[in-house]
């Protein structure tokens, strides 16, 4: 049984990964922080876990993680960088959901995030934890960098076509949708379902905390700079997230779907449509499903990438527990079994 | 292992029976019908359910229930009644999701549901499934019509109190809240996404088809005739069921709480939630699980009973495993753990 | 022309007015204040309404209203108090959208509210706003206090049960469905779209603050205690309001659409429908129009009244207006003629 | 006065019309057509216009409109060319709210919508009705085209680029997301709430009806061909459309927003927003005006033009009414000045 802790379990993360770890049977939540809710049921805060989930929070400064075979930090920016070389010191191993380790170049993490990095030496160490590019990686790391929900979407879905080389890296357009919940569970007036409801609007087009780390994955794959352009939408779901993907494709290629198909083949959770599909969100709703479809619309030199993930899933607590899974030697589909929920 | 058939697959009860018993470790579905559908993948119509279910829907004239140990029927009002009679005689227990087996007397029967009623003499045998209130019969059943949504988030919430004897049994009011799934996977303008969306409406106020089983059920309990109002509202959600009740205590009583939480003590699927408590419907989004809070406001003589459940699980698919769990000595809460998803 | 000037124009009463404002002919906004948003255009906050208002906020502090015939207060509860006084002084009509002038009695606002009144000579001047009871003394008063939402929806429901003394009035229901417009435009956990869309949920069942003042009005209708319980529930919906009244008739009555439609004949915002009916809140979506239909289910001894009214409009600013119109001899229509935006 | 007909009135454009209308000082509806709905009360279909539409449904077999100035045909696909010889030779001026004159070349037309085109001469003297476009022909037509909902936002945000010629003609992509109001009134299962709401998706990848008409005009525009992108997707609104429109530049250019602004200075429904904006669906809900917000993510050489309108209004009901008023020498805002809807 994997003994488990998480530091920062109020938010929506959070929430998720007890949610998923309450049917995993070879792992077992036992401590949980949350500075402005130590001494609160978890139960209280989200009466979803009733029944499910008997911990109380616990004030960080308080907890002892020495039972803890792993940690999961699911903190604002700039928290996890705090606890992350104690919790390795002590032989436990962290899987970080925000972004304090997903960049490896310090000074881009600097200007990025506003903070000076406490701990820059961990991020070179730190494995990017997305799966199906760094599987064997990750199965060795002491520390994985979880990556966010726009970048899983973005990537699983340019990562084909960038290896196999079939498209000009210089006119990638990454159209992203996502769900309310990307926000966090942060009282705010944007997202306030007065404001948020039954409307649509870009945000953050100048520049999405997400790029550079979009940007800086696929440069690997590529091997080159890349001319990419990513605009992320506020839209009217709870959970959810579509990624409209753009590139021009160097010669009249040939079917998007098999290779596709081929790069993804055995992967757990990718799963791949029919040539013509169009996936909808919901169908992952819950899920750690990734669903593709490639399409070359007219005929032309245009290739139109759909991917579809659960944000808070695949896109946050969901990889996390499968890097869990993976890193602790457990079938990487343990706990993640569950269709997504329809209707 | 149990091998089960449905008998009418294509709508919202069919899928959720497909995805709730996804997870059953003792049970698999063998065979699914539809007419409609025939010779199409049951993962093309529902495209949540690829890599889980490989079934394809099957001409209800084409098929050999003989390894079937248990058989659903969802399907409409009036079908089942055609495949009851010959399920049972061939040894198969027989849980119907629809109205044709709640109401014990066939005039009533033939009255709300406009049609003349096939096997009366199975309207007799059939036991009612609320697990709650028949848990020994139902284990011991051939044939278990299993209870609307409305008639189980409404009965739920009056059993303690009319048990007990504390109400008027004259002065009963159900104020009900329904997610628009509840209307089933049926084309119809009344509730498309434009009509139904950011709305609220009251329907079927001069009697809604839910209402004689509500009655029926509920004066075996009080053992008198009722004074039962019941209205019915469509919400904009697609899951989720609220009920509130109002009944007039007879006298100053005790704590309304202890009363619900020693009835149902003990009870996988309810929880009795502190008083002062006010459930919300996503709670219990994707669970079986029933919650209720309730409360005597500014101390006056009307009880008011909050009563949440999704009325696609414990309102119909994920109370009909319950109910196949019990009848197949299975533990009550097989395939039934999950707990709400939230957000 | 008609000079107008609005205290506290941040949150959706004061956009609301701003909104219907824009299409009055005889009256214009001159000043609107906001602590927090002083200097601000009003167009930079509210987008909707570039190229329709170019006022800026402009600090309380700062501002003459010597210019105005009319001033509006959208303000939180106990900022009124602290104006009116000068207001009135001053000769300027007075509608305030709080609730500091809606009670009576200073003890049970005191209590109510948790603070202290401080002109509590004019509780007792203040005309209660709702012009389909007290439409003369609107005309003539100085200050109105303009009703909440959920009161204007149930007082309109009850008010020809109660005036026509059909009803036992110590059986008064009222369970009343809101969208989240009501809980206003601070940020706030519970009103974020992720925490109440697709949900449903009754709140403040113990006592909620609208409670004391349809009690007040109600009982001088009936000229006796009320036996009333209201329930407010949080509905997925950005705006609308549906309440749902049960009350016990005396005997057996005549038609409870005809009551309602001799009541209500010649009121300009009242629309009753025909028996049978059951109003949708959309069809109110930005309309100053309030539909009520009337049920008597089964033939039973118990009225259920549906009403309708967007919360937002006949439930705050298009009321307030309606008042201003009354109170400055104006059309009582002027500037509330737009119907209800469907879908 | 101008009085109008409307044949096809049961869609949302119809009701869309009749709601705006109801608004407009000079313009009156007289006779209104359904086949399915002919004698019925257009507010008992349509609740909302109670109070403000006394018409009933006329069959189109026994419709006069020899009083009609104006008729607006608000129709599926097909009807309209049935009715418009007829209508012309009358003298009656002719909006089709359809795709039947939206193609110049007949060939086309009859590919895309798999029917004969069966006046393909008015195909040439129909107008294009963008007024931002063709405001000149618009006022001299007897015939004018309303365009799609998708084709007015999608042309709106690319004409400045091409008139200017700051973009590679080859390198446009428009990733359009619409409410789903844009799929009409019908019954549908994909359209239920049950299915789209909390759920996003595109559709038509390989070519939606509205790429023609977008090709046709924008090519007039560019006076070259077009290498043209067009991906539509369904979300989970009732009303609105965002359009997120991206070219390459041909070089480092100057300012866009500057570009935008002088390009539709004076034009009465368009808002070019200050650079850096995201402008929002909702600020235009139930209004004519389309908002523009112009970016250059990153200093790239990348334009994203963000464009929102109200399918129903700009997109549709509006921009018709807009075309009537130039048509009829009226002022073109008359019946249109209500800004958004918000919250």
């Amino acid at each position: 049984m994997i003994n488990i802790g998480i530091i920062g379990g109020t938010g929506y993360t959070g929430l998720e990964l007890l949610r998923l770890l309450a049917g995993h049977q070879q792992a077992a939540v036992r401590v949980i922080t949350s500075r402005g809710e130590a001494g609160t049921a978890v139960s209280d805060l989200f009466p979803s876990l009733r029944g499910v989930c008997d911990l109380r929070y616990v004030d960080p400064a308080d907890v002892d993680y020495s039972d803890c075979d792993v940690v999961f930090l699911a903190a604002p920016t700039g928290v996890a960088m705090n606890h992350v070389p104690a919790l390795l010191e002590s032989g436990i191993k962290v899987i970080d959901l925000s972004a304090d380790f997903r960049l490896n170049n310090v000074d881009q993490w600097n200007e990025w995030y506003g903070q000076i990095h406490k701990c820059p030496e961990l991020l070179v160490e730190a494995v990017y934890g997305l799966p199906e590019r760094h599987r064997d990686a990750i199965r060795g790391a002491r520390l994985v960098a979880n990556p966010g929900c726009y970048p899983t979407a973005v990537q699983l879905g340019f990562i084909p076509l960038l290896e196999a080389g079939v498209v000009d890296h210089k006119t990638l357009i990454a159209d992203a949708k996502s769900g309310v919940s990307g926000a966090g569970r942060t009282a705010a007036v944007p997202t306030l379902l007065t404001e948020a409801a039954d409307s649509l609007k870009a945000y953050a087009v100048p520049g999405h905390r997400h790029l550079p780390e979009i940007r800086q994955e696929l440069e690997t794959v590529a091997d080159e700079g890349l001319g990419l352009t990513f605009v992320p939408h506020l839209t009217p779901m709870i959970r959810g997230m579509h990624a409209t993907l753009y590139a021009r494709l160097k010669e009249p290629t040939g079917d998007l779907t098999t290779l596709f198909s081929t790069r993804y083949a055995g992967e757990p959770f990718v799963d791949v449509m029919p040539a013509g599909s169009h996936p909808d969100t919901r169908s992952v709703r819950g899920s750690n499903t990734v669903r593709i479809a490639c399409h070359r619309p007219q005929d032309s030199d245009v290739a139109v990438i759909l991917v579809v993930v659960d944000n808070l899933v695949k896109g946050a607590a969901g990889q996390a527990i499968q890097n869990m899974n993976l890193m602790c030697s457990l079938d990487e589909k343990a706990g993640l079994a569950a269709p997504g929920l329809v209707p």
